[in-house]
């Protein structure tokens, strides 16, 4: 496992999800590159971690798994430039540069966002088909929609006055973690895996997802706006519920840190060719943008 | 052909369609209560096409065409929603109640659009696989994204200081007729008509689709808020290129006509399975809501 040079792991494929997205925004008509703005930084972490569980199930194709990678970005992106919104977020700054609705207006956001979703569906669906592309795109719209990250994004905008863990872990799951699993998820499906380890790796996924969003709260508090490419500060300032407001940065980071060793009990139950997903599961951990 | 009492038919499928919606939002969480504020109500236009289509092809299992229906009627909604929005085109009436940003708010409005969006994909995919529903919502995520309703969207809200045929045909073409065509072309999918067919059809539905916005248009100008159940006079108000602005009334008119004619021709193509579909193009010539 310490063989992994995650840094070079994370610099390689965010490269090959970079030029594929280019390829898919590329001689379109002059909306797409508006959508492009947006889509033009990132992580990837989604689309890494749909690849890296499509590898360590076995599947060879990265063609195959490509659109769906890509189509998980497109759908990120979009769910951050609708949190952005003045009506929701507002907030002025994402991935190192102007959000959509500051860089165009608010229009041109709100349809940014609704274009990337649907092409989102259209890159799931393009090409021969398969029966793994529509369970991939069963499995995605359940956990992207109202049961998942739109409902995560109501309890997060409500009022919450008396700030509750439970509302928190039902705000977290829905929101990041289910995304994040279901990024796993589509990347085993995509293998062909069984229908044992799809599911096993969803939840392991979950374990990280939850990671994922705590670290992200911690971050908030303790993170560089440069490091960032978007504004720290905006969870306490918002009266957002959080992690560290709840627990302390320290219990939040407990908490982070029990979060990880779950994920990486669930993914070394399915052997060493997993080892990828539990080195991503410790540089969620302890990364710093 | 006379023996269809068009009336009968739209309000017995509508009826249907109505309560394949309300079974969609039972016994969920309390966000599908607000979602479904927007959904209940409205003609179910393209719901009815995609049924008539599909039964004109030889379709006989309403189940399996009806979370297909439903799929297209929650995207219509969430474009609805998104389109009244006060950063696009600002309408506070919409389906005879007030819109979904002036009964909640924007962040609602806007999160109740995205959650639709997303839950039309998980019907277009639930139940057993099948080639059928991978091609729909491949055909369908097309036309409602970058490259048709979204598109069209845009290019309604930028600015169009001399108003064109041109630029008027492009906004029809890609804001509703490629929708109202893929709601067609749907029907056909389920049924499995010939590849032939489904084209054919598909082309047909874009006339239908062209007529359906002239008559949107007319109504726009002559319509009544009672019946409409939205605000009319929005199109001159606000500037937007609209039919009679460049044709007047009458040549508006003249083109519905032709619109319809163009329709009916290629219906009737397919032979007299497909006689419901001409009565229906009758009627949205003939529409007053």
């Amino acid at each position: 496992m310490q063989d992994i040079d995650i840094i070079t792991y994370l610099k390689n494929k965010k490269e090959l999800v970079d030029v594929a997205l280019g390829k898919y925004f590329a001689d379109k008509n002059s909306f797409f590159d508006t959508m492009y703005y947006s889509v033009d930084s990132g992580k990837r972490i989604r689309p890494i971690l749909a690849i890296a569980s499509y590898e360590s199930n076995g599947g060879r194709d990265i063609d195959a798994i490509m659109p769906v990678a890509c189509g998980l970005e497109l759908i990120h992106t979009y769910s951050l430039i609708h949190d952005d919104l003045p009506a929701m977020d507002n907030d002025d700054f994402r991935r190192g540069k102007a959000s959509a609705h500051k860089q165009y207006n608010e229009a041109i956001a709100i349809l940014s966002g609704d274009g990337l979703f649907a092409y989102a569906f259209e890159l799931f669906s393009m090409g021969d088909t398969s029966d793994e592309k529509l369970a991939v795109i069963n499995a995605v719209s359940e956990v992207v929609g109202p049961k998942g990250v739109v409902y995560g994004q109501v309890l997060d905008i409500s009022e919450n006055e008396r700030p509750q863990p439970k509302m928190l872990r039902r705000i977290h799951l829905n929101k990041t973690a289910k995304f994040i699993a279901v990024s796993i998820q589509a990347g085993a499906i995509m293998a062909r895996a069984t229908s044992e380890k799809i599911a096993g790796l969803y939840q392991a996924g979950i374990c990280l997802g939850m990671l994922f969003q705590y670290t992200d709260d911690i971050l908030d508090v303790v993170g560089k706006k440069g490091e960032l490419g978007k504004t720290p500060g905006k969870d306490k300032a918002s009266g957002k519920i959080a992690a560290p407001g709840i627990y302390g940065i320290e219990g939040a980071r407990f908490r982070a840190a029990r979060y990880a060793a779950l994920a990486k009990g669930k993914f070394l139950r399915f052997g060493s060719d997993f080892n990828i997903l539990v080195v991503l599961t410790d540089f969620v951990l302890n990364r710093t943008y």
